[in-house]
């Protein structure tokens, strides 16, 4: 593994500002669509519990598989699902 | 604004491999929770459709207001929101 220097800085500062280069949040899902846009019909929910994916790392998206907890503990992230509940 | 330089390579190759740095997604929002969760129990669903925030840009989230596009258009991304649909 031979590292390459960076194409841009990655963080540029002054007394007035800090800038952080804006990046991709979802690095392989569906890339192929402009938008990655789901839908859940909530009355065909089949389970009284239904965790859908936020961080993009999932091997079920839309579902959460729990890629989560590794994806926070290599980047010191804090992101989880969106619990659909029956009642 | 002086640039300042990187304190790692972003990138590292190799006839096997290409490594991106692993970065958080969520930069803001409710970083004081260890793990941002939400619940929806969708039989309280006031509206036939309700969209829920995957970027982590929301003004509003868990909702999503739309500041999916922007990030989008300025990272080169394609993530969008989790559409509720009462039916
Ligand atoms: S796997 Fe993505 S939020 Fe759980
Ligand atoms: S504002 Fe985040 S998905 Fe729309």
């Amino acid at each position: 593994v031979k590292p390459i220097f960076s194409p841009a800085p990655l963080y540029t500062s002054s007394r007035r500002s800090m800038v952080v280069r804006a990046e991709a949040i979802n690095p392989e899902i569906r890339k192929s669509e402009e938008k990655v846009v789901d839908s859940v019909i909530v009355s065909e929910l089949s389970k009284p519990l239904t965790a859908y994916c936020r961080c993009w790392r999932s091997g079920t998206f839309p579902l959460c598989d729990g890629s989560h907890v590794k994806h926070n503990k290599a980047t010191g992230d804090n992101v989880g699902p969106l619990l659909l509940k029956k009642q």
